[in-house]
């Protein structure tokens, strides 16, 4: 399957790593499909970041203004981009300590099956195991 | 504001950092809007780097003979991209150490000032005070 | 000289740097002209990867392939590019501590020659001395 | 002042990010006085972190096992080191846009002040501003 | 249980990622413990690499030398550390593709099983499986 | 040869780049044997950098206060290393653009040449070549 998305960059060297983990939290909660940083070296010795933030075409004018708002950023650049996904449909996984939320992905002839994060760290707290034994159970 | 850019990438394992960096200075000074690196993980467990050039099509040409003539590049992947740009009107801030020059930026309802570095850095030698003092003063 | 590549990455926080590094040998031995990881930042203070494969449109599906059935993966961002290439001529250079293959690059007044590295390392090899040397030979 | 400080670091290349940040969370919860990665390439082109942890040596031990129960590692590097650290005392700044909580430090004749994070967060989410905004006030 | 390891570490800037690569194989085949890169920022805005080795006291000159002749570091850090490792007991799991080597290790009260990377990646290859389905099957 | 060295690290997430780059210069400039950043991934998914100095014991204490001064660092780790250094001996290469300054570095049996870096700049801005030419000549 197949659609299309919107990929926003900007470089940012005059803004600190906190400013920059809270306003990832932001972007996330207005609903990026995803967000993250890449550490660059730009001119002058300095150390940097990219912003990265993937979206939907409708999410994109809110996004631009998160960044412009709470990152010294004043431009960023901006793609419009094929994805390439696989089909997705919810199951649960039996481990040996207990049911964990799933999912089952497809792709032509390729199927795997994901433990969902927050589901299985739910388990890992409540039964104070490690969170790698129940991806392996 | 829109305009369109051209972004320039190539990965680079063949070329040390100290040829790396005056590779950097010779773009910035033909003019790039931007040049960067990024660390890659390359096959044959080879540290690398892709270096990144953000231009005007008409800088294009010249960038990519200065890449080619300096680095062991022989080949570099080229995108236009879309650009979103805050709106720049020059000002001056009041500092408790001093006026520094500085930008009025906005971008519909959000608007933001940012103090030149070159114009920060000259009044922190100046006064033999941090930069990061005259930031927030 | 001027020719077209398809440009795929993914972001993967779930899945480990040995089947990664496993990864990249079956995309580079099904033949993509490249392919690298970056190092990212994500949400939730999670130390991830970006995959990225270049390659010839023709390959493309085969890939897809590989990465959806190795990796933790179940999405990937899809470009197609202009590549920029020097025209590449295959010849030799007679190093000091014998001849090593090479290749004369060119694009339009500038010229370089660089050996190749598998013979560079075999020639370090036989003579044990370091590849270094060999380069400045 | 100085103090003494352990660092404990071990390579982890078997391990997904999901599963690593979860375990920073852990480490900060059980009192390091910080944790971190950084991201390293190791053989067989493998991706990987290294991960740190500081910490007083009361807290070593738990530590330790927090790291072996949550990770895939199974050894760590411990060494034992000196800490020099400013002097700190509490007090409040007055923004523009109010009172942020915020500490004094001073070593010799150096001195400086700086917002405590979780306040001007809380500010910042009061007042729909930009925490930058707040940092410069 | 604890040993004492050597740490070595050079700051590399005028060395290419092929070069270093190679090294890397050369350590690991000397009998380094581990050897791996940092991607480091240094002045002149030259991106760089730090690359560390953890050895045994009796490989420390052997390794000392292959950096030497192989790079273009002229001067290395050295430090002697502690390290705290997991008692490591060989097992076998059965996997439900079919046994694969594995190692149980402990600590105190924590105990783990990892499967061997190089017998997990036979059978994957056998079965034209995933490794990561080996993992966690 | 050996020495002792001294070995500066911070970690910091609430600075700028372009501040940064401003100290590492301050730095090299008061003598540090070498400065340099990490990217790191600290707790709060904020990307940050760990500073490293090394320097001669006598120089300590005013890189400590340049620190201070110019960053938003509180606190650093400090020990005191081993350095391995090869024995160097000044000396010109006659490459085939003109002579170039060099040393000469030996430890035990292994002997190497390298070009200095700005003698080698010097040359190939006289002569509008690529450095990397000169470093093969």
């Amino acid at each position: 399957m197949t659609d299309k998305i919107i990929l926003l960059e900007t470089n940012i060297d005059d803004c600190s790593g906190e400013v920059l983990g809270y306003t990832l939290e932001r972007l996330i909660d207005a609903g990026a499909k995803d967000a993250w940083f890449s550490p660059i070296y730009m001119k002058k010795s300095r150390p940097a970041y990219a912003l990265s933030v993937m979206c939907k075409p409708e999410q994109e004018e809110e996004l631009i203004k998160i960044i412009f708002k709470h990152t010294s950023a004043v431009g960023m650049r901006r793609s419009e981009l094929d994805r390439v996904i696989m089909d997705r449909e919810p199951t649960t996984v039996e481990t040996k300590f207990g049911p964990v939320k799933a999912n089952k992905f497809s792709y032509e002839d390729i199927e795997k099956v994901s433990l969902e994060y927050s589901d299985a760290k739910r388990l890992a707290d409540e039964k104070d195991i490690s969170i790698n034994d129940i991806y392996k159970a």
